[in-house]
């Protein structure tokens, strides 16, 4: 079995899901692995990772509506607000989500069912710089 | 270190937990590894896998409670209810839960706590057919 | 690439966060693996990991309060209180969070973001003792 690291950067424009599918997709391939494990680790605590359906657009505003009335911006019960009302809603909602995450290989792909799409959370509301680690293992 | 990996189908009778632990152990059983690593993944987006409490049923039950009260069925904040009022529940309760598991095998069994078991966390009401990935490695 | 297993077990002072940052760090660099992996796994289902901040103390006070809201002690909706008001509600913060994480290895080192820690969540008011599993992976 083999095992390679790839560092990958993604400028987040602020709170939303961006799509990590295909970028994971173009290093599995590249890896030549047909069978194996794809982690992907992301680096922050206000931001995440996150499995979910990938076709329509209304999912994603549900999940933001829905985390927004558990974690509500600028919550009375906070304390830690040092960078805005959206600091300490950013790492509960991480805490709630992934920080890491792994996906089976087979023949050559990522194995992920025909309505996933794997997504990187940014939970601040400004653009940010989000650092992740991508390992692979396999044959 | 050696890698196999395994295709699960589960059919699951609607909403609630279905025991993987026996199916899981099965497999490790039959991979002779002593050392290693069990990887479990859900192919779907509205089910999916929780280590939780084997022994009391009240458990489950109250986890459901919990759950329906922090993401209740046909909220009217949802817009995508195409499959109805537990279509957007079953993807929130998936972000919330987990996509994807690893846990460790010693001595060639699942290196499970005493009181913790395995489980897919079907959200959808109706019954469904759902695949899972297992991968396993060790020595 | 090689395989390595340990166990750890962690007392806890009761409900709150234990850092195990350092206690990984050590098993990392006494592993001599360069690159590669770090699963790390609680056998139980009233205490769990997570990734957080771990600089301002206000982020583990808000966290708390946060999910003492989400999932109350001796919330009425629970029928299973055996072992006391936060016997079910550590079953749920379990389930809300993780049983297992992994963090990649790099240069020989927990490949961390700057502001990420790795702590034990316990969620019972009491003391406990706490197994931990960890697995290295790397060369």
């Amino acid at each position: 079995m083999h095992m390679q690291q790839h560092a990958i950067v993604i400028h987040t424009p602020g709170r939303g899901l961006t799509d990590l599918t295909s970028e994971l997709t173009r290093l599995v391939t590249h890896s030549g692995y047909r069978i194996g494990l794809c982690h992907v680790f992301i680096r922050h605590t206000s931001a995440s990772l996150l499995i979910q359906e990938n076709a329509d657009p209304s999912v994603q505003r549900d999940l933001e509506r829905l985390f927004a009335r558990l974690v509500p911006d600028g919550d009375p019960i906070f304390e830690h607000d040092m960078e805005g009302p959206d600091d300490m809603p950013a790492h509960v909602r991480s805490a709630l989500t992934q920080s890491d995450l792994t996906i089976p290989l087979d023949d050559g792909r990522l194995h992920l069912g025909t309505w996933q799409g794997v997504y990187l959370w940014e939970h601040r509301h400004g653009p940010h710089r989000r650092e992740l680690t991508v390992t692979l293992q396999g044959t």
